[in-house]
């Protein structure tokens, strides 16, 4: 045993003013440091079960209000304000800018291409070849696995399992469709109960471990990159020269050739991501709408795809091919959030592919602006104008 | 032109409780959201520019408390009480039992061992050979390049110019030190100087962006891992095994054996880090602190390297090889944000390698308890147990 | 047009001895050097179309023979004497030792775990809802595509169809099992016809391309790591201690630490795979059997995964991700290669799955010598003294 | 002990016509198969150590030639003709018709722009912060472990020692100037000189392992991409569109946009190389002229770029990042390997350059042609007519 101080808990009911208020004094005794603004929440913390621990207060972080911006998806029709929560100077001002040029070409088009969170468990075998036969018994028992999956989730569907073979293991890939809901631990779950059912059914009751590592949960990947996480999500737009002249003060020939340049430099230095800031918007759309923010660690990943047109106006695309949204679960319901998902009608069951389609149209905007921006000369001298809170 | 309703802005003063409830009434107007807690925020809007614009309120992300965790660094030393900023139930009590673990197994090790932020132009040239000639000359001009560089700085350092040869381009990465700040637009000032110096002085005048996408800024790269990007950061701890065994109910042989199929996987995968979550904890400490949100993308980047004693404790040992933090400027300065650095006496010049040394130790904790919590089984249940604010 | 010296040709038959000395003789002409032994081949050219053209003569490349290795497969059973082509010293010598413990240990298991031969359309569209609606077209007219590019084949059968969405482009991955043959014409073929088919049938008529590089044919990538290219091998022995002390002079847990480092190594720096130096086997085997010798680009990749036992044993094995071989056509029938083949019984159909079980088997091999040579100091004083024709 | 039947050798003197014998009778025995080609090489196995043990014969490759291929590089100047060793059909048909675009345009202009040769020990310690300073030792004595690494090379010349820290390890990767060897053995040799000098020099003699496989030896990886592996060339022509047109019938705005698809795929599937197929044309000059063939693994890899220029001509690049080439030692001294490389002038000293730039252009003139005809549709159809040897 050692000489540590624990954290005052109250294992009857935590989650009060009080409990906050003793935690917030066990600091101050201890480091002299009184948590004013921190403990200036507008809501009760009884709240809060399901979203946190050990509660001590709130993080206050500014929203800026970006656009309005254009998207004709399929979920998300019509003229979009933005909240994006961040402390970095100059990043809403940016995505306005962006928004800006994408509403005056007519707006951008966002679709959901795919659907897929995954749980990835391993088997173990004595041999490679029983872990080959394994997966010939996993592709013939798929009906059973999926309906022991499903048994623990009323919207999870389980749509594939995919398999990769090494040594004497045999790492599965169990794909769901999750609704509105990000999807992590509901996937867990049905996996759990899948493999519980794996387990008891195969005659060798193999041993497992619920994750080999290729979920890949809070982190980047390739197979994300090829095979999704979350939701694969497609913005679009045609940038008509004269609207990126005036606002941007860039020629769309420039753009394209600054395009390849970027491409090589991506596929030079092995990056999760061609195209310039998709973190930006998505971190600050995360933050201000409840979001699990670490899953900016896979959600920033994408491809940017770009072709200079005839006419001279300009395709832009970007692919995010692993953005985990919900609209639904987590920390959408609380107080703040939930304003901020509901300004852009995204609250609630049903709208988490709205919400993935404004965060793709989102991301395009930021790169319009960013990417325009480097090449009129302006990007260091916006960030001096706007940004001084910098050393 | 196109019909867009522009949010209302007042160009000599914006930062006014007054505008911003401006902004809020025409969300109301438009959207017939009222936006009642993103309103209450603290404190005055006056202390924003540099952090954001059409400022309209705050998000208030919930804080927990996780810890003590001991940390023996050269720059952090004692006992920490961290704040976590989330939404992800579970979370701060998964960290706060890992922080038990090692604090009861005598802390953790924390040392940065490298510091490195970039910018990355890359010069044209009419062929490879041109390019390659101009390689030569910048090594040879290395300090006019550096003294224009340092003359836009007063803490950056120009310490080395990578140079990585393409076609007819050649792409540079500038590498500075930048005392307590991130150092992004610190680096992207002094990159641009040093590129018009170059321009300048090179007899052929050649032609530059300023980014050629290879900085790799707000994304995950292979050359971040390779060559820093932020701070280079170990945290490592003998764990010994009777503790893990009677907190965590995992033995350390079994963690062993974990580690090598999650090293393969993450192989398999193309995983960023080979880790458990680094992400959550960053992500957490990140919000509470004022860091720079999105730079998640590329600090949970690492590696995880385990090594089974004699005595059967466990070497664990997890490397940040691309962790941005700032003690100072950006969103450090903010009212919550700044109280939760003081916390942990990180706020202010001088502080951000003892901040850094925390994050990486509280990202050892979360790996060390989630890591060891899959293996016991009770993953998915205590997710259950805690986190009902999911579907 | 230019001052060329085109090559002599005879179109109506250009593979006969007197065509090989006329360009024998342009050359002697133009560059001042006689092709003495190139020119001495023991075969006729007329076997010769299909294989090459312009044909000059025969590089001739050293075959050393290596084992016995003892190998437990399904389609390889026994003791093989193994013919390796190569020009670099002491590697017949080290894949031999590494026989010799493996065979003592009681042999090689080997497994093909998976058959898949791809060639990857990419078909275009004016918005990725027209691409993504396509996809689904795809999925439902699966067996009138599978129809059209079996057509074209005997033995090639499609599997699977894999999909990848990016911008308004559908990527496609088509999957086939290509019998004995290696695959990648059999593969375009096929796909051509399937192509020409789906444009068709369908309504809009796409456009395609036959490749959009996902193949991604002659280059190592991370989607051939996942999801296979060619066959996906295991090879696998439990090394005894005792033997591998006796034989290596190095013991099982210094193999077992170094494999963590190693393995830590080979995610640090983004390797194609962990091991040692697959490459090396199987490039003197494809040379030796007639193999497209290119294919080690994509073949060398593989998975080292190994377990201290707790006997002190060590089971080690390696996963070959994209093992392309035949056993029939190409260079296979050639005079030189087809002998080597039927050294091994691997000459003709039915034969592939031998022969790539025995190619992993003997990367196992020498994985074992080399990583043992290592480690028992003596690596580089076995180059110096077999190594000589080296600076 | 098993019951091995191990191959004849003798000890004494085993490079003769004689033992070659014994060891095929030994075959015959064994597998009932006669080497009747194998046995007929034409040249004395007296001149065999250190090219290969247990010599039975050869392994003859047909070698067709192409060209003429003009090469404007500073050590390569010209118009070439290119011995390629393949049993591929189509494969020098291919690369000819690429070569005959190249010259009609002007040739290529072909430059070396960095050599550096690898071996990357690792030094183990007891904690990050030592192995943090023991990096700041070898910095300091950059010029003692020098001294010690080329005490052992007449030609090897250490240029510098990168450092990458891991956990408590720090793995180094030292880069060596090669002269005209490949250099993988003399830099092994001096590595293992400079670590022992290390060790002994250090206060705290640090264990070591000689490789920590971050080399990246017979393996592709982004370290190889980034930090180049032997050498990186650069091969670019502009292709004029009249002559592509003519030749290839495909016009250059085709070739872009396809361009961009392909860089798009490649990205995408995480490839070595954006290009079309780097490896054929390396690996059948390295089989032609004695490389080390195994080293296509790291060969392949590579970048393409290309621009199409404003009147319509196209700008076409390939940087080989990995390109180990010798034109002494190893191989290239063997009877057809050194007639091969006299062929183009690349035998003996001095010639390593050239033989890089010259085989940058062939991979040059392999994509050039290859990237058209699948465009001009005539890919399937030329591999059908020509390519008959398959099944």
């Amino acid at each position: 045993m050692t000489d540590r101080a624990p954290i005052p808990r109250d294992p009857s009911n935590d989650y009060t003013p009080e409990m906050a208020e003793r935690r917030a004094a066990f600091l101050r005794e201890r480091t002299g440091v009184t948590l004013d603004h921190v403990r200036r929440c507008s809501f009760d913390p009884s709240v809060l079960p399901g979203n946190i621990e050990n509660f001590v207060g709130v993080a206050q972080v500014p929203i800026g209000l970006a656009g309005p911006l254009r998207i004709d998806g399929e979920h998300a029709h019509g003229d979009f304000y933005v909240p994006l929560a961040t402390t970095e100077g100059t990043l809403v001002a940016s995505y306005s800018r962006g928004m800006r040029v994408l509403t005056e070409c007519g707006g951008v088009r966002a679709t959901v291409v795919k659907r897929s969170m995954q749980r990835s468990p391993v088997f173990m075998f004595g041999s490679a070849l029983e872990a080959r036969d394994f997966g010939e018994w996993v592709g013939e028992n798929f009906e059973g696995i999926k309906a022991a999956a499903e048994c623990t989730t009323r919207v999870g569907r389980l749509v594939e399992i995919e398999q990769y073979a090494v040594a004497n293991l045999l790492y599965l890939r169990f794909d769901y469709t999750t609704g509105d809901a990000a999807g992590q631990n509901m996937s867990g779950k049905a996996t759990f109960a899948a493999c519980e059912w794996i387990r008891e059914s195969h005659p060798d009751h193999p041993k497992y471990m619920l994750s080999g590592n290729i979920d890949t949960d809070k982190k980047h990947s390739a197979i994300n990159t090829l095979r999704t996480r979350g939701r694969r999500v497609v913005a679009e737009a045609v940038i008509r020269s004269d609207v990126l002249e005036r606002i941007m003060r860039v020629d769309t020939r420039t753009l394209f050739r600054a395009r390849q340049i970027s491409n090589t430099g991506a596929l030079l230095a092995g990056a999760a991501s061609n195209g310039p800031h998709a973190a930006n918007g998505i971190t600050a759309m995360f933050i201000a709408t409840g979001q699990d923010v670490a899953n900016v660690s896979e959600s920033h990943a994408g491809i940017t795809y770009a072709q200079l047109l005839d006419n001279g106006d300009y395709y832009w695309s970007v692919t995010l091919t692993s953005l985990i949204v919900a609209s639904y679960g987590g920390g959408t319901g609380l107080p703040t959030q939930r304003e901020c998902l509901e300004l852009m009608g995204c609250y609630g069951q049903g709208k988490a592919d709205r919400l993935a389609e404004i965060v793709a149209a989102v991301v395009l905007a930021g790169d319009v602006s960013l990417g325009s921006a480097v090449l009129a000369g302006d990007w260091v001298t916006s960030h001096e104008r706007l940004g001084r809170n910098r050393p």
